[in-house]
């Protein structure tokens, strides 16, 4: 298990403006979830990749420079951890992602992060099209109600299972921070 | 309007085994309303891609050298027409299309095919994030029941509304047949 990668996507302090992001954010405990399996990432020493969204539009909540861009506290990376800086919604494209993780011959990935349907979708199905071993953290993960294309509101728990539905047995294994720490110390020790 | 590609993804007769993917297909109009597109894109020599998956999984529906794997009739390739063959979801993962659009300067894809929620939505999310203006044609492509992370299933229906609710105005603009259509003779005779 050494080689799985726990890549962490944008948790950044402008998504707590909620209401601009559709509202209702559903998983409150995404973050803590996240920590969780932070801690035993560090503890074990396993390979680690914070994502940070510097978006290229000046007046986004996530652009450089400003608080809403920062890392959340909870989750902030340690000196020395790796930050790979993104200006779209997957990690792989425009970053070196992808080569990190083949120098590092890590075959399995770990995608938590925000949102779920957006930025942590599209960073998984890349990721299990690539070829890499993909778990997605049901409960490490959130998203926001959407307005649906006929004009109607989609609550984000709807938005979260469906598209976390869509990714399972398909592109990534769907599995809770539980169900995950639990096949990490059975792989570890067996 | 003249360099919007039509990317025709995985119409192939293997999806027809309804039961195999997870049954009750919604849209059963997408192939037919592809068709009334690929006569449009034909009829104006706008560009053109063909998407079939050739499954490296011998087992599978699609795999090469049988019935499956076939482009459907009513939206076969024509001799001379570009077929590019892929193994994953994502049409550009793998393939040579991003260089094919690049080469041919073309800034705007239209994206139609199955499955709505794999293949569909991935193509689309990563050409919406190469930068690539994307439309994602709602009733020209078409997904089957999944069943949820939680084990209860969930429609077709729903399936198809919110991913294409997910990517609408985040990495695709979602359009009906008729509305791009509609775009498609204002731009050309603006």
């Amino acid at each position: 298990m050494r080689n799985i990668a726990l890549i962490i996507v944008d948790f950044q302090n402008g998504f707590d403006e909620v209401d601009y992001w559709g509202g209702n954010r559903n998983n409150p405990k995404a973050e803590e979830n996240t920590r969780i399996l932070l801690d035993v990432w560090r503890e074990r020493k396993f390979p680690l990749f914070h994502i940070r969204h510097d978006s290229v539009n000046i007046k986004s909540k996530l652009a450089p420079g400003q608080w809403g861009n920062e890392i959340k506290e909870i989750v902030k990376p340690l000196p020395g951890e790796i930050v790979i800086s993104k200006t779209v919604n997957s990690a792989f494209i425009g970053t070196d992602l992808k080569q990190r993780l083949d120098e590092q011959k890590i075959k399995s990935v770990v995608v938590v992060g925000l949102q779920t349907d957006h930025c942590v979708s599209t960073t998984a199905r890349m990721a299990g099209n690539f070829g890499y071993d993909t778990i997605v953290v049901s409960d490490a993960t959130a998203t926001f109600d959407r307005v649906g294309v006929d004009g109607i509101k989609i609550p984000s728990s709807v938005i979260h299972m469906v598209n976390l539905s869509s990714l399972n047995g398909e592109f990534a294994t769907v599995l809770t921070t539980e169900e995950l720490l639990q096949k990490i110390e059975i792989e570890t020790y067996a």
